[in-house]
């Protein structure tokens, strides 16, 4: 079975160094011969790490809020639909082994608090997850301030769990 | 079509003020005539805001994490069995009309993000959800330090809602 | 808790006998003081069933496909929004003590097939399943040719439960 | 993106000429460049069809009931945990390109009948399905007697896609 590595973040439109960072974490992740997930998406950072992770030869699963393939990235090999809109945002955490949250709105942190009620491990990269995530997720939720770093925080994290 | 307000929070077992306030705002949901959806496990907040609309003669909803009702509140009425652990969260924020989020770990984050995502006006009761939900919720987040304060908010929003 | 009764049929526009008999249902489930279930849109056995239900008196639960009430049912008092399309098919099943299936598509024979999976007694009223489900369903799979049939075998069933 | 054929079928354990007919499906989907999708438990066909296509060297998807790979078939190379017990059914069928359905229980059952409402092509495989199920399906339910006629049908569906 295969290392899922889930990397999540904003839906929207990305500046060109959010962008920079996406791609970065989808390539690193894609060298190190884990599988990326993300939510599908044809945006943001569902989008930039999917073409990282691509472009590095990696195998890229997208598991799509809805029920075609009309709103995915097309850098996805893999399309789960799920026609189940938010609610397959648990998926998403589930079939990770290591969540990477990049910064985002609503719906990423719906998925660092679902990852961490799942007991995952998540790397929240370039931004503070304030008083209540840390509070909930505790020794689970850990802070890295770039791509390398955070990659290096999920080799980690699976040596651990191989001991 | 009935009005239903959800009541989210700690699943653990409370302390005395916090039983106070989850039966305190339970009561007050009945006593505006509406119906009061929770998560509809026997324990934390969603027991104690169930037993509080239930005694004040309401209709409770319970939206169970189980394909069965062996860990249901024994206050629920209505018990919607997902089988679908936490994606039932997605479940819990679309079916209300407005938020109550008192005090709470990963589970109650997940469902005040999920309802900003879904658009829903959420009222934090006795807590600081932080600045990364603070963004993400804008004019959706709504502070409250009492029960009688986030009622006046939910009847307030409702209103607002009608016009 | 109270006890819920599932009604499942076609979501299509309805002949004038198929009506009556979905009319018919919902009234007698309501009179016989169960909460009627649905899938809650406006349209087939969901909506007469409801309307049946609700004239009755009764309370009627519609579990929606959508994460709005753009299509429900005018007669739905409890609106369980799950935004999941077929996935709330499930539910659905799971949330009934007893399924009554009236005839249907392939939407309605996937909730023959999830409630016997989930080993709910299955009432076929008016249509016979076929070789497949009969033997799927064994013991758990009804026949009934007429409404007031199908009520007497929830009945029956209920009363088993209890002893 | 790639093609994913679903293969669907009995849980429990399989007699020989049914575990060889699923072996070979499995085999022969791989050998055709496309991807299998199972539900991934260790049992019945979906162990076996699995089995099938990794040692022909194809790629396995085992979108499975449970949150954990507790019960997953070691031939599953990329695990999508759903931890929503039979909805992923749905997911199951959207996701599949074309379904394949061997004999199998209820479960089975409603992954054909959510199929067909998804206007999924869906091959039945040694099996009768039933008038409700013909009537349902239509042009969409295929019916073959070897696992090399199922998988010339799967061809012959996603040819006429493409045109």
């Amino acid at each position: 079975m295969q290392t899922i590595v889930g990397v999540m973040g904003a839906g929207r439109t990305l500046d060109a160094p959010a962008r920079a960072v996406a791609y970065r974490v989808g390539a690193l992740v894609a060298e190190h011969g884990w599988v990326l997930l993300t939510g599908g998406s044809a945006c943001g950072v569902m989008d930039e790490a999917s073409r990282g992770a691509h472009e590095a030869g990696g195998l890229v699963v997208g598991v799509l809020k809805g029920d075609t393939d009309d709103e995915a990235s097309r850098h996805v090999d893999i399309a789960i639909r799920t026609g189940m809109g938010d609610a397959r945002n648990v998926i998403n955490v589930l079939s990770s082994d290591v969540v990477i949250a990049l910064p985002g709105g609503a719906g990423t942190i719906s998925e660092v608090a679902l990852a961490l009620k799942a007991d995952k491990t998540v790397i929240a990269l370039g931004w503070e997850p304030g008083a209540p995530l840390r509070a909930a997720g505790a020794d689970l939720l850990l802070l890295a301030s770039s791509a390398e770093e955070a990659i290096a925080l999920v080799a980690g994290t699976l040596a651990r769990r191989r001991h």
